[in-house]
């Protein structure tokens, strides 16, 4: 789904400061819930979607606990959220009318999920190489999540807007997404 | 903790449309798990909030579910919501200054909890005394969810306002709850 790879570099960047790194994580996990719930009350009638989406919900507040758990673990708060200027950016590229509303954001929605599933595993390989077997394993779980909910989402889009339409929108939305994120600087968060 | 008791004839109009009744419930517990969330987000750092108030929101992503899938068995898609002015009537009701405004944002919810525990109770009643077991059992379990996630509200709400401070302006909210929910007319929605 993605049209870029992060660089290797960004590991070492994004792990250097856990503290920081957890907090947005929590702060990632906590808006993809709020933003399946704002979903599900744009869009509660079509597609099962009130069904579809509260389960995705279900499993981001799962996550919000496990990483406030992890957080509790090592004597740490959850620092303030900051500005996502990611998730601000591909947001402000969904065209306004329905239904290609709804399918923009259901791909940008799918497209947050498949960049978060890369860095994810991008950590879980890199704290698995240094040894941190519990930072790992807990990387490794959520990222297997990310995985589906991108799916989910381009499914959940392809129903509303057919198959063809969707799958050349994806393409030029997955462009923005490299490019909106290749401005971006490294530092100790998921996106 | 609440000063009033819905009137007996409020089951009568709540059941008369269950297809609104199941819609609007959706979209309460929708709004719990957003309330809890948007919590999260203004106050991550106190009192464990992140932990806790991301296992209540787990818990009313798991109700939207409940709800959306006795929709879905009942042949239902979910209506779209409508204003509540019974909760942004509570909502105005909080003091702006810190830590008050917290302290209120907290009692809100543990009284709207409350009120939805004692609906879900009366609706788990009248169900059982029509024969409709099914929807008997499915009030009951989640009034009783209701009941302790307005506990957990009341003691986040101690914990940054004091008991004593916290007893007396819960006494004053909910004087207010009562009137606010007296002057609005029997519909069939939970609150």
């Amino acid at each position: 789904m993605l049209t870029s790879s992060t660089h290797p570099r960004w590991f070492d960047v994004a792990a250097a400061d856990l503290h920081r790194l957890l907090s947005d994580h929590l702060h990632c996990e906590r808006k993809a819930a709020e933003n399946a719930l704002a979903l599900v009350r744009r869009y509660p009638i079509q597609d099962e979607a009130a069904l579809i989406l509260g389960r995705l919900a279900h499993e981001e507040t799962s996550h919000i606990i496990q990483v406030a758990e992890l957080l509790a673990a090592r004597g740490l708060a959850p620092r303030a959220d900051t500005a996502n200027h990611y998730a601000r950016g591909l947001m402000a590229l969904a065209r306004p009318r329905e239904p290609d509303h709804k399918v923009d954001l259901l791909l940008v929605a799918a497209l947050i999920e498949a960049r978060s599933h890369e860095r994810l595993t991008l950590l879980e390989r890199g704290f698995a190489a240094r040894g941190e077997e519990r930072l790992a394993a807990f990387y490794r779980a959520l990222a297997n999540a990310e995985d589906r909910h991108a799916e989910i989402y381009r499914e959940l889009a392809e129903k509303a807007g057919g198959v063809d339409a969707v799958a050349d929108r994806l393409c030029e939305l997955a462009m923005h997404e490299a490019e909106i994120l290749a401005a971006l600087p490294f530092v100790s968060r998921v996106h």
